[in-house]
């Protein structure tokens, strides 16, 4: 064939057809200009030295971006009949390779989904790619906010949150997403020569839950709403870490203090907290927290039989130009060490919740000067725990491992962030049961993602009608 | 003496000088009148026919009526002077006598005291005897509401909830009255000579938690709200009471469902439920529950693995003239019964949180058809567990020791409420030894409501002081 054709245009002979797909989203916006398919391929896998040897590489061969929903059932008939995967990306703030392309294909960038399609109190229905800081600004004038937020809340969309996070800011009260009654619903196009729009109540709404877009395409969240508080910053340094793990524990238990964020950091990490280094002192761990203005007096009653003191107390003002206090928090903790010293890593782990302020102190001694911790209290199965995301020298892949087997032996569990899968990356080794059926439905192809849910075999008779 | 009185003033030689602390007190209102100080001496103590034996003949002398703090502090001063006990009356609703003078002298009635001082997002702080269900009234227009309430909403004071209360409707989301946070500030006077205002802020607060007014006379206090929620009232149906346990603890513990009241009420108690009788299917068990409008679907979807049905669902509105469902829980659940059958009495117990399920079946089959089973989620030092208030038949007060001691044998904690001690009605059998020793500086002759507080022993030398 000697057909003309664009040069940057791959031809029909390179992985997949492309401009038979092009053609049949002819007035679908896309790009294939190679840096833009470079800079829309990427994550904050980085993060993991392991991951960013092992997806640099990753490419896609066109990037779509869909204006609606109607768009981007065009695009996934397409995919489906040429056999194009296809790769969902957000605000690209997850730290796996969530968005990353593995087998290259189309990537679907969903910036321009982003309409509030309505507000009830206590109830947000909204586009995907609605990022959640404007969730909150469009929500707290009627009293609410969102009960959870990544750190990322300033550039993270909502679809990608819910497809490729697992809680955040918030987790302290509510639990994580998969909580029950977290995700009120969801609305999803499926990966079909005739793709299906499903909406997903309840409990249903959690086969899309981390589930890194391979279970459906989320075009539509209805999120539950919490009452929106006055939130007041706090940073409590201590000289002890382990102590201030206590203390830290003693505020989490008390179901009486309202709170959003209990984030404790042990030093040497806080020295990287340029925004708020004033407030870090040399040699201290530091506890940020985010506590209701109500129960601030409690807070500090609390705190006069440990050993801290407050050095930062303002409200929480989310506003454009100032650096909130919560990127300081969650996964924002390694970022803040990367940007000056990039021989770290991270990890993230559980604590068992009734040893865990013992687990702490052993897995700190275990690998003093090695690991530096920072724990994030959160709500699981009804159990107040938490969360370790600790900042971790790196040395090599077999030293990370064997550092998270110490962990393991210490009672801890690890979701192994250096992994690209579902199921490695979970801490129970395993992908959700319901989500693996789920996709034999919305995806029987599996072109959605590929490559990250590796349980997924598909289902060739059904694939093939 | 023969000075010429009113018969009906007891004599300076009756047991205490009445006439000289009239004088003192002049133009604070009062009543000597018979009928009115044996209905102003009792509370709901004949639930327990324990008690009720006690309690029947315990009378004041005097009642009451101050209008102000000011007044308060004159009636403290003339108390004192005159060696003359003193028993603070709320709203009278508590059950162990709370409000009951066992000594006689003084009753102290605060309905006077019903002044909401000033609201603040999230804070209210009001005078000791208003009503619970005025300081809602007022505060939900602005958005907020009590965090927690007793069945007696209409009636009850909150002064008397703090001080003879121990939590309610709520507290399956706050915890109870005694965790930090859930009483900001206490604004007591002390029982001497010269009486002091004291504010008692945070945990110092916690020093007039359910002391049944023996640490101080409560006149004002500064409670925390919750955000206002959209509740709904919701009763499910189930044959086994066992497998609704099960239900209610799995929506218990999921802390994405916003939730104020979950209370599950074993058959046949159900059927002196008058007000929501045809919702109580013949036979059943009935789940009566809170829950936030948002939450509801979420609700739905969990009870479908389960196997009960709703029978009711209607927005909780808290209007005159309409029976709540909250007062068919708590301490009204036993009462509902009452009402038809004396023949019954009750408990209050504690569940393991770990092995909630299991002590309630054993306890169930241990006691079956003498024993009939009501629960109360509730949050207890970060976990959530359950309170149990069966409903007893009634033979003899050996039996009840009895079965005290069974649930005991199943490791449920007992606090007896057929006693009036506050030591003895404590699962902890012991009194809180900071209100030990705080009593010593705010009423170091043992006058507020002698007989309640059996570790106290006066400092006979301060109290000479």
């Amino acid at each position: 064939m000697n057909v003309p054709q664009l040069a940057t245009i791959p031809s029909e002979d390179e992985r997949y057809p492309l401009k038979s797909f092009l053609a049949d989203i002819a007035g679908v916006d896309f790009s294939i200009d190679i840096v833009d398919r470079r800079r829309r391929s990427r994550d904050f896998f980085w993060y993991s030295p392991i991951l960013h040897e092992q997806l640099k590489g990753s490419l896609a061969d066109v990037v779509v971006t869909p204006r609606n929903e109607d768009e981007i059932v065009r695009v996934a008939a397409a995919c489906a009949a040429h056999r194009i995967p296809l790769t969902v990306r957000g605000g690209a703030t997850g730290n796996y390779g969530q968005c990353v392309p593995l087998a290259g294909g189309v990537v679907l960038d969903m910036a321009h989904l982003n309409r509030i399609e309505w507000q009830k109190p206590g109830l947000v229905r909204v586009e995907a790619g609605v990022k959640l800081f404007y969730i909150d600004l469009a929500t707290r004038p009627n009293g609410f906010e969102l009960r959870m937020h990544p750190s990322t809340k300033r550039s993270a969309q909502i679809g990608g949150f819910v497809a490729g996070g697992s809680g955040g800011v918030g987790s302290v009260t509510f639990g994580g997403m998969r909580e029950p009654g977290n995700i009120v619903a969801a609305r999803i196009v499926t990966l079909e020569r005739k793709p299906r729009v499903m909406e997903l109540r309840g409990d249903a709404a959690q086969k899309i839950s981390r589930a890194y877009g391979t279970t459906g395409i989320i075009t539509v969240l209805e999120m539950p709403l919490a009452p929106a508080q006055s939130w007041v910053d706090v940073i409590v340094a201590f000289d002890d870490f382990v102590e201030m793990v206590r203390f830290a524990h003693a505020i989490a238990m008390a179901d009486g203090i309202v709170k959003k964020l209990l984030s404790p950091v042990q030093w040497p990490v806080p020295q990287h907290f340029t925004a708020f280094r004033p407030y870090c002192p040399d040699g201290k761990s530091v506890l940020s927290a985010m506590i209701g203005e109500v129960s601030l007096e409690s807070f500090e009653i609390i705190l006069a039989s440990f050993g801290g003191s407050i050095t930062y107390k303002a409200p929480s003002e989310d506003v454009p130009g100032k650096t909130p206090l919560y990127e300081h928090a969650w996964n924002h903790t390694t970022l803040q060490v990367l940007k000056s010293d990039r021989g770290v890593t991270y990890l993230q782990c559980l604590y068992p919740h009734d040893r865990m302020v013992d687990a702490v102190a052993q897995v700190g001694k275990k690998f003093e000067g090695e690991v530096f911790q920072h724990l994030e209290f959160i709500r699981l199965n009804g159990y107040m725990t938490a969360s370790g995301i600790p900042v971790v020298r790196y040395s090599s892949p077999e030293r990370l491992y064997e550092i998270m087997a110490g962990y393991e032996e210490c009672g801890v569990m690890i979701a192994n962030p250096h992994v690209v899968t579902l199921e490695d990356g979970s801490r129970y080794k395993r992908v959700d049961v319901d989500q693996l059926g789920f996709k034999q439905q919305v995806d029987p192809m599996g072109l959605l993602n590929p490559g990250k849910m590796r349980s997924f075999v598909p289902d060739l008779e059904r694939a093939a009608g």
